[in-house]
């Protein structure tokens, strides 16, 4: 049965395999714990109450897991919400892979390790290199898998790093046509960038934003740890190569409102921004049109200042057959 | 001689050819006339009094023309300015191209012509098609020698058109990495946007605004034309086709505070504005780093909110040498 | 029976003429499609769905129509909503103008038209005369029908040409007051202001914005129907009289945040914002207080910044007998 | 001799009649004492300084008095200024009064007075006419000579009164034009709107900011004095009709950003905004342009975004002719 | 029993007794009326419908009163109501007084009245010390019993004059700390500057904003009581002592956009706004984290830019057994 | 001789010691070396060129010198300027000690080291004592002789302590006040907020903006050390403490827009920002009504928004008598 978690109308039956992204326990009234859970599966997500919890179902039934629903799709202050009639964990041979019931980006995994330490080897500044190098094995297990965001952007499993490959072909691109931008210091930067949000972010499946990522943020986050890495791999960080690639990311928001500390003031830092924004842009419009009839607006964005944007077709579809043949 | 205008201190004696940027004849308070000239070479640009011309004078010294200039370099209320000995219109074999005293675009006309017709062909929408070449065609003369703003970036002859092709160049790289863009709109819109600058602005030697410039604006004088040119070619003007080249044109300021109508609303808007600002912001940064000692700030830059950016050399000149070896 | 739309409430039965404002076609899940209707009348507007409609309904209830309705006032997801029980086309002498059911402004249209033609005689400027004269005549039709706006100030029909009026009124006013307004000149920028409303919105009775309205908005094309209209009637594009009419028309939403391309730049276009806002604030600030108890504060009114306004009577009243005996 | 102030160059002789606008007394290093004058007439202001300043000249030279002045006209720190040769009072029969020497109102004293007793008598709620009427009574000898500002519009003698009456002929057009809007409340509170101006500022003659006018301001200046009028007229300062007129004066501004502590939130108050808006534009613009050569740009106006106004006239001549015939 | 209006769940019997807050009468569409109760205690506020509504149930049932519920809890358009099965007034020895019902300051009004008045003492400047006297006096009853604000910070009985208490003490330090700070005129303003809260305020129980409160502001209410006690009192409104108290009621707010008609511009000024915030905000803080649990975010605190305050415990609990043992 | 360099006036003769604050070494047209020298002593700071410099000279006239300087006092455009007569090192026994000639802070080095010492008891808490002083300890060197800024306020040598004590004084107080803040973060983190300074400008005699400065900014400069420092101290950087700390630091700006990259979230960091905010002020607004004559306004004060501030006396001398005898 392929039957999705958001496909169900109001008073359906469900029957289905689903991923537990949140479950937190609570007690009621009576003193009884329930369990308010937010089940997914790569259609969205949507809520439901487990009352008389015992002990082992709270034990069983936590954050991440895979589990089998079998329900009423109901509605519950103005919110779809679902009537929980069992739940059971999946037996073998059953959906068990809590990957499969999100998001994925559109490149492997394994694609995207050889095309990010393909671009290590264009960093030819041996301070950079080592830097870059050591915070990325550093978080390996998690930068792979991460999503760019919550919300907004790239908000899927491997988002973050796909996120990174989008930008650095955009960044090669610039270095060929402008050849006084410092190729080394833009491809480390934007291997970098972002990677503060291994630690804003708790995890690729139940992903919320942690006590560090809210109090001190990702751009903070890593730019401490690029310190602590000087300190370890013996680097002088009053050398003009440091304060340059900190510089970069404290940076890349562009905007103090965005939360940069300080705004680009080298020629790379503000390219580094610009690359940022028009790839989170493409991607978040290029997601939002996915849903949208041709001829029709799509719902509105709100990381694009609440915009919506037009899916047109005739125009598309008649291109599409001729466009870049040989390209 | 070699020597510039900008290069002379002062009390020097100056004795050069220059341009005559501009060239106000007004009235002294003894009823004689006087002409108030601006002098350019490719350092800059100063002022001097032309006291008690004669009708001759006023009829041989219009600004666009050449001179031998003698005087002294002075300062008048805290400015340069120039002591005016003798003027003459330049001799048989002596410059007299004013184009040789304006800084130019780095690249030859013939190379942009070239480049903006190849691009014609990847135009595969017969309407986007039909209007971009009527347009180019109708302005032909001063797309290519046009600047791209008085100031800012790209204030020089030919900035236009180059400005136009570096975008057309960036257009092309995200659209083999983004599928989905419909190249033929983005290349259109991208090789119309700016065109409206050669009616905003009075020409490329003696750059004002034209009253047409300030009361209308760039944008709103292309889109007029565009208009008008479906009426010309029998183009319906309330098909989808020419609607969203329109919006491509309007919206490409990003914001209404920029002087965009509409803001973007289409995926290849949102990318055209972006680029056109990646490209702007790395002319102007570069161009102020080119005056710009290593280990030293930059002047600031009005277009870029009046920051100052870094120029450094360590790092950059150890990085050019192995930088991007067989790119 | 003269009940209206708002005036049920829940569970209450509804039996009615209403006018269909939009009637959106759905497939449900069983595969079988629905109809989502807006139902109107001057009262307000209500939402109901209509399962299972056969082909024929979906033919005869198109949005625009006026309809017999049978049903319950009910309440889904927080708002009201009907349960349809019966759904016919009026009979013969019953209410079928979709007018009816629509506010329409306080003013005959036969009036609205001849006080427009009144004005036209004052405008001497032969340029802006025949421009005012060939873009009204080529938009009668609808000139006089549609709203000024979807929602907020004068959105009922014919509020476009009553919207206009007051302002030419106005500006009659600020003429005779100060001798140096050129009048022609804001009357005939008067009249086109807000004329591109026409192509903006889709039509007076089940009013939405058109893609072209949100792609290039009323102000670009009314600009581009003007330039349009010089080349079908020989008219000089670049002459100052076009330039400074077309000026107006930019200019009128007075802030580039408004969505105007340019700011006034000549005191006539200065004057014509000012007097649209005061028009456009009194209307919205009356017709809110119309509903409104004395003693008590309006809703908030979100074209004004989402300020309440409030109704004061003890004085009021007093002052309306002895107000103005014979003005 | 009817030389004007500004119209001397450089090195010129001045012998001519001034205002003193303003006369600080300094001492310099070698503890003599001497005048620093700002000279004023119709055509604008010009600075010089008085050394070695006796008891007597002190006493007789002080601000808002008329003297001959004989000097030459220089250049210092690139402003201009007088070397003064000899200062003296007018002789009997030569020009002795302040008045002279600054610009007036486009209207005479007694008909403004007539204008602003007409206007009371259609204030018929007793509670508002008395309050006007004690106000304007205690007021009289400035209400009708200061100005409206002291730099940007209607910065003239008599300037307070003018702008009050254009606003009333505005907001008579207005309640012509829209019946419910009630009148007295707008002209009590047009009329009283300014008035604190006059404590707000020094004297028509050598305009500065007084203390309370920079740490209380205008607006609350007159509130307070309203509030002590109920006082003494003892009216009840809780009742509506208080409240009403108290927030029409607090609310004219329109914003806070302005200065108003509370927006408009009756009809009324925002309608006498706006017309306090637009007569100042129009006052502001009309007031530049006389200064502007047709085909050009005026000034920048700092009070208008600093924008600049185009003054046009090919189109404007040939209006006048033929305008308003008989209105 | 001690069971608290907010810890009912839908579908719980409720029986309490409780204050109610609103009573508003209406007359549903059967034409018999109803009333609209808010009822409150100091857990927080819940609505309920009472249908026909005799005339005696309209005056016994009024705002302010304390009643006797019976109903049950349930939900209506996703908000919690109450269905009322009985209501009764308390009888004799039953709970019956509204400020028992509703939150208070952590202070005794006793106290609060001491400490005011022993600050007195300390406005040594006469002016300053007899307006005080003279204001606080005029609003005894109300300033020791009104909350600081409708919601925000220090939104209970007695909140108004506990804030003002706050702000005297920090402005107590900081005298201590910069010795050229003036004192008396400090604590003159503080005790002043929110007392035309009483005037803008409903009153302490069931608080809403009066029309002069809206229309006028607290800030312009007790500016215009001042110069009305100048009057009373016989004191020179145009005093330098009067000018510089308006002047810190009337900047205290800080920026204009709060709602100050002028910005602070005496150093006392200064320092008021900024110990009024400091007080405010912590109070707010204090006040959301009290509800929140250690190691969780607060709700998001509407006035404090939406944010949401972290409470964090460990480290709390471990700081507070050694802090400041004999401080 | 003890005059001061700004009391000098156009043509005086100049003969003093004064501080080479810079010394710039330039080559003019004629391909000779000339300094470019900033003059100061406690009164201000004035430039004058040194010509044809020898090699020696550039060795000897370094900035930081004390040298003695004859001259005369002359303006070059517009600015007042020195001719340099003749300079020469101090010999033995003339002033020879740059802290002579810049302003100092009003209470002496070792007063508040041992204020600063005292407070580091009171922060019980051993991970934030022991990051206190470890990074006191670091830069104590420059800690207690850096100013708090290159200009605004406190930018005097030991600026920094200064600043950093009348913060705990006052957080001292509000810790008495509010019980339930957490003094020792507080005391810990007033301590460390401003450290960066002593890495983001250059020295106390010749205060520049270092690279690293400009490009990261002192809250990133020390929240990077902090990070460094829990790696030497062995403290783990992810515990809350640690978090808090950063925190505190990060959000001291209290806006993003003032370069925090993290608004306040905990109560702690509010009142951090704003005592930092309200010791600031005090300071600048203080220290400009020292120069400001009774009954007059300061200067524009750039860092509290261009305001000017009103120096009062009347009623402050009065009241300067009675005040606070005892306290």
């Amino acid at each position: 049965m392929d039957e999705k978690l958001m496909s169900y109308q109001v008073g359906d039956k469900i029957e289905i395999f689903v991923l537990l992204k949140a479950a937190e326990v609570r007690t009621a009234k009576n003193n009884k714990r329930y369990i308010a859970f937010t089940f997914e599966d790569s259609s969205g997500e949507m809520g439901g109450m487990y009352w008389d919890a015992s002990e082992q179902d709270i034990e069983t039934f936590k954050a991440g897991k895979v589990v089998h629903l079998i329900g009423k799709r109901e509605e519950y202050q103005s919110k779809p919400q679902i009537k929980i009639s069992q739940l059971r964990t999946p037996n073998v041979g059953e959906p068990s892979d809590p990957g499969q019931f999100v998001t994925r980006a559109p490149m492997k995994k394994s694609e995207m390790v050889d095309e990010i330490n393909q671009v290590m080897f264009e960093i030819t500044n041996p301070t950079w290199n080592r830097l870059t190098r050591f915070l990325i094995n550093k978080h390996q297990a998690d930068f792979f898998d991460f999503p760019a965001a919550k919300t907004n952007h790239h908000a899927f499993e491997g988002g973050l790093a796909f996120h990174t490959i989008s930008i650095l072909r955009l960044a090669h691109s610039v270095c060929n046509q402008y050849p006084n931008v410092n190729a080394p210091l833009l491809y480390a930067a934007a291997i970098l960038h972002d990677l503060g949000k291994t630690v804003e972010l708790s995890d690729p499946i139940t992903t919320q934003y942690t006590v560090a990522g809210n109090l001190i943020g990702h751009i903070s986050l890593i730019d401490g740890e690029l310190v602590e890495a000087c300190q370890t791999l013996k680097l002088d960080p009053s050398s003009e190569d440091v304060i340059l690639l900190r510089h970069m990311i404290l940076a890349h928001h562009g905007l103090l409102e965005y939360g940069s500390p300080v705004r680009p003031q080298v020629l790379e830092a503000e390219i580094l921004h610009d690359l940022d924004e028009l790839d989170a842009s493409i991607m978040a419009i290029q997601t939002s049109l996915d849903h949208t009839e041709p001829g029709e607006f799509s719902e509105r964005l709100f990381g694009m200042d609440n915009r919506r944007f037009f899916e047109f077709e005739g125009t598309k579809n008649h291109e599409q057959d001729t466009k870049k043949p040989e390209n």
